[in-house]
């Protein structure tokens, strides 16, 4: 047994979606969250300043007492955890790998869809790993720029026009390219999972890379002690909104009580 | 007569519009822009971290020769100036009070509709500056938490769908009101210009802050001799998209090359 913590962290709320799983299939971890809610969003920014903003937040988790992090967001898998994976002996699991495996078990048409921030889909990322395990699976990706703003903004109902229209606007070349599996690339997209669904039909499948990441994990984690579960949340902005936000990403009445990080640039600076 | 720079700066590319008005009123002057790209948007950021990254901000615009500082950005002028402006002896001029005063000298209905980021609306800094001036004048301020993610995303056409159902959706009340005067409190806005009119009418005047500050600085600041106008740009993220977008910011071929800041966060630190 290994009571230590999983660090767990994305640019802001997103990342609650994989604590969700993680509440569900590991009742018994410790979870540290971290939510770089100062800085959100990373998926319009440089290539170097998401290495340099992912250096930070792991050297931030890092100094608590865990076994592993779930880097929680697509954006970060997608740009920044190839290099800083090296730089860390800690085990760092991100959402493109498990969301991929799942792609290639669940589709039948070998048609697979990728959505994802600017960052994340100019990276290529998710393509290149269903090409690594299928070299024949077909793909199509886009990015959806708007998706974040909206949902940080509470917006996302299936009802709500705008999102219809957005979600129109940026699904329709991957509808008609015929995909039967969609990866909503993003751990903030899973919360338009209604919408996406009521444009793409009930039998498109649609994976949450949060949950897969969640998943993932627990097939290598050396696991906790019953009893020892409990989850700590940490941003670098705002923890009263954050606190009222994230129920709505956990899907529980969750009574979070975020905690304030006060200068997330001043960890890791040895690394330079 | 007097050479030093005139600082500008914002969270990103809104205050650029100031800079356009400083080109055009005072070709002469040195200026220095900062845009915090790294760090945009501030509008949805809590006091604390909107003070911090001012204070920021202003300690890197100081380390260069400067005459006075415009804070081109209503988020900052609204909610982190007047706690800054006491802890700096540079003359700090926002985009409140200059377009308060340009609102009033319009408005024939005394009718004057605001809108801005949802750091500004909750400040009510332009309502309060407003009616400092006239006791009797009636204001409406709404939100509109995505006109800065749909700016930045270039989507500001007003023959797009989406900016078309989204102006429709934040200024309904407004136009209800019947203001004959709309400050648009954000230095992105501006951009929406041409959205806002086809939806407000021709005959409601709308007050771009960032040109109102800049027409205000000439009114009290020493010029430089002539010759001596150039314009320096400096970022802390991505200066190669910067140098894109700026055009469309400034409204002319400007041939923006920005230099990179790599470490915002340190500058000013003495000051915590």
């Amino acid at each position: 047994m290994d009571n230590r913590a999983i660090g767990v962290f994305d640019s802001g709320l997103g990342g609650l979606t994989a604590v969700r799983q993680l509440h569900r299939i590991m009742p018994d971890e410790h979870i540290i969250y971290f939510g770089d809610t100062g800085r959100v969003p990373y998926g319009t920014r440089s290539r170097q300043t998401i290495i340099n903003y992912t250096r930070q937040d792991t050297a931030f988790l890092c100094s608590h007492d865990i076994k592993a992090i779930v880097v929680a967001c697509g954006t970060v898998s997608s740009v920044a955890l190839g290099t800083v994976k090296t730089e860390n002996t800690i085990p760092m699991v991100g959402v493109v790998k498990p969301s991929c495996y799942t792609a290639m078990k669940l589709t039948k048409s070998n048609r697979v869809g990728i959505i994802g921030t600017k960052g994340t889909i100019h990276s290529g990322s998710y393509e290149a790993m269903l090409h690594t395990l299928d070299p024949s699976v077909h793909t199509i990706a886009r990015a959806c720029p708007l998706f974040v703003p909206l949902v940080e903004n509470g917006r996302f109902s299936p009802d709500d026009p705008v999102v219809q229209l957005v979600v129109e606007e940026y699904l329709a070349e991957i509808r008609d390219f015929g995909v039967d599996t969609l990866i909503m690339g993003c751990t903030h997209y899973p919360l338009l999972r209604a919408a996406i669904r009521a444009y793409l039909g009930d039998e498109v499948a649609l994976i949450d890379p949060g949950a897969e990441a969640a998943d993932y994990v627990r097939t290598f984690l050396e696991p906790a002690e019953p009893g020892n579960g409990r989850t700590e949340y940490f941003v670098s902005d705002d923890p009263d909104s954050f606190d009222t936000y994230a129920e709505m990403f956990l899907g529980e009445p969750a009574g979070v009580h975020a905690n304030l990080v006060e200068d997330i640039a001043s960890y890791g600076k040895e690394r330079g």
